[in-house]
């Protein structure tokens, strides 16, 4: 058999060029998202609901869900709280349908729907993903939510950890540039991650409205066996 | 005043997201167009006409012009040579006009002229080119043709290389994850560029065609202080 490929697009604007209906895709957006949505689940979320506007997200507040949703750090004044992963406490979300509002993680969300399967990835269960991808028989694409449809470090680094755990098996294989290019920036990074992360432009924004945080949280690896997955616009628990 | 920033653009498709009408535009091609651009200047073009279609050229071609043009690395049958920058030697190209047809080159190149100015760069000029900006009052994008607007690694590593001799002023600076990425990755493959190009893409489509022996070469620093500039929709030399 062929070898199954791995790609790594690193904007959703780019997304149509990398576009593979074959492949499993894994949305990642590291700070805070992704890490966000899979605490949520570690604390027994049933589902959430991911939405790109505030318009959206105000309307479901409306019909009596429970809300996360701020923009540029600060939290909007219908929602029940903000997008910090340490919001998603057992006592909030357990059994519970949420609404999660995020600019840049929800747009590639639905873009990776074309997708035979979309995954969201974090440090928080990489491992799990990453066993998942090596026993499916498919190409992987991780697509990053970049920032702003900006090119971001955090995303990439965390595509390049996972890029070189599914390479381990022989199965897969890469050409991608921007793969290797994740990589090795995976690779400068991983020894000093804290100090890298230093000069990481999503650090300065979170740092001006006191939510750096999280960036500790949402870089430790396996916390988690969990991945969720997106069935009919949901976010749910992968059996 | 306030220091000047430098960001790097990945690919054309990224291009509306990065926009700065306050920038020098730097479009780069490494392998192989803004190369055998530079190298064209070298050898005493006297202006060049990038085209981006096959048809463009072709038009070119019957008005009589000198025209470079391949795809897939396959010299069109109307065309005087391929886009090697080793087809461009004196005899052919001293006091003419030639046409140059290359996909992602073009494209890179006419997005770009929102910007104050726009220069090739290649690691053939890169001194000249990272001089040039320093004495500019600007900001700085430097614009990746990228390969079908795909993340390549070979402009990045050029970018990367670039901003980091500009970053040595300390009239410039940058909070963009893109040219951190790409300082990162050049610092990793600098010391052993050609072992580091092993496994670059475009390496192992060039390769094919047999045409990867220009990678050395493309790879020179400062084999000249000619600049070509974007004027009215042909390139210059940069006076």
């Amino acid at each position: 058999m062929d070898k199954r490929k791995i790609e790594v697009c690193y904007s959703p604007a780019l997304y149509p060029h990398y576009e593979n209906r074959e492949a499993v895709v894994v949305v990642t957006d590291i700070l805070r998202a992704s890490s966000a949505i899979v605490t949520a689940f570690m604390n027994g979320v049933e589902r959430i609901i991911p939405v790109g506007t505030l318009e959206e997200a105000r309307g479901y507040k409306e019909k009596g869900y429970m809300v996360a949703a701020e923009r540029d750090g600060i939290v909007r004044d219908f929602a029940d709280f903000g997008n910090s992963p340490f919001n998603f406490t057992p006592e909030r979300v357990q059994g519970k349908e949420i609404v999660y509002s995020t600019t840049n993680g929800t747009n590639a969300i639905h873009l990776a729907s074309s997708g035979v399967q979309v995954l969201i990835g974090a440090y928080l269960n990489i491992s799990a993903v990453a066993a998942h991808i090596r026993h499916m028989e498919r190409d992987l694409l991780v697509l990053c939510a970049g920032w702003k449809n900006k090119f971001n470090l955090e995303d990439t680094l965390f595509a390049g950890a996972l890029a070189g755990m599914v390479l381990e098996d022989e199965h897969f294989h890469t050409i991608c540039d921007a793969t290797r290019g994740a990589m090795d920036l995976y690779e400068t990074a991983r020894f000093d991650m804290m100090g890298y992360m230093e000069q990481v432009a999503q650090r300065h924004r979170l740092k001006k409205n006191n939510l750096d945080d999280v960036i500790g949280y949402c870089h430790r690896f396996d916390e988690t066996g969990l991945i969720p997955v997106l069935k009919d616009q949901y976010l749910v628990l992968l059996q």
